[in-house]
């Protein structure tokens, strides 16, 4: 699969390049709002790969170039500018694409931190609705611990939970997902339970900001 | 302590009453709507924990019997009837009474499980407003697959994430969590992140809703 990674010079971008670049066959582009940037960071992740010998080709450029014709592109954005992005590259979007978000709305209190949601619900819900028909968005990818992640010796043995109301889209997201090993897709529901998932990413935050040692955390059902 | 589980002839009553009297040495009181059903189920416990040569006393009461000078009460009932328990039993707290609150109000749709928080955020917010002055609620032991933690061969291994203002009420509650052997207490913030905790319980329904072989589950941060 062709999969674009808008704002992928970010850190859960990195992270899912990484690994989808050393685990699979997928073929990465690096999106960001300049090209500069986005080749520094192909640079850069290319130069990691080859540390575990793994030759990696990682495309870039601007964020429209990289999502015109891709099969999944991941808005690996802040939650803030998630739909605007999506708005900004509807216009490229090939039918069937699929738009996975990870991002969450939240704000930080000295209480911990709390979940944001727009008034839709959630942001995957949000998207949902901004986005072109034949479309479809799925929610993944939120609990991820994106330095974790990027270790490309770290062992994970984590879950990512999948949300969206096209099975087809959300099985093909699956899919990637449990193509990185040591994480698992766990079928979280439709576009309706969204909130839930992404209310898990400011839980997470909150154990770190309280806790030692509970920082870069996953979750795992067991 | 004295621990009195109100609705504790339900799920999450029984797996809490049954591994406090397993695992500790606090005395553990069953309150339910009449005294009949409560001493029904305290027998019921008394037996199994004999299984487990285990010999106890659990007391057992009105709810406003078991309530009245407990060091802690846990709102074990469902969700829309918490905060009617506990203005009905507000006159017999002492101050300094623990309020436990594991319930979580959701709907259920084909999608799968929503989170319906109150206005105010979530029920443990709500049920901190209601609450007599000198009384704390904490939220905490939403996650646990009450069948599972009720069975007392089975490894645990789990988290429960515990939500609180009252920072010294808030380590009681995590100690009483860490008691159960294979529980470990994670501190996930002041009541303004109730609602990230509460909204984990719709999640693991619609897992298991959705996924064969992954209901009972309970949450591990890793």
């Amino acid at each position: 699969m062709d999969i674009a990674i808008l704002g992928g010079t970010g850190d859960i971008g990195a992270a899912l390049a990484l690994r989808w670049a050393y685990h699979t066959d997928h073929h990465i582009r690096i999106g960001s709002r300049t090209e500069e940037k986005a080749a520094a960071a192909s640079d850069r992740y290319v130069t990691t790969l080859a540390d575990y010998d793994v030759s990696a080709s990682i495309d870039w450029g601007t964020n429209d170039d990289v999502a015109a014709g891709a099969d999944a592109i991941v808005l690996a954005v802040p939650p803030y500018h998630a739909r605007g992005l999506l708005e900004t590259v509807a216009s490229v979007l090939t039918p069937g694409t699929i738009v996975i978000t990870p991002a969450v709305g939240m704000k930080r209190t000295d209480a911990g931190f709390v979940y944001n949601p727009p008034s839709t619900g959630s942001l995957t819900e949000l998207l949902a609705q901004s986005a072109p028909d034949k479309v479809s968005v799925i929610g993944a990818f939120h609990t991820l611990p994106a330095g974790r992640v990027a270790d490309l010796d770290a062992d994970l043995g984590m879950d990512t939970f999948v949300v969206g109301d096209d099975r087809e889209a959300h099985a093909v997201v699956c899919g990637l997902a449990n193509e990185i090993e040591g994480i698992r897709a766990v079928d979280a529901g439709g576009l309706v339970c969204a909130g839930a998932v992404e209310a898990c990413t400011p839980l997470l935050l909150t154990v770190a900001q309280r806790t030692e040692k509970m920082n870069d955390l996953g979750v795992r059902l067991v």
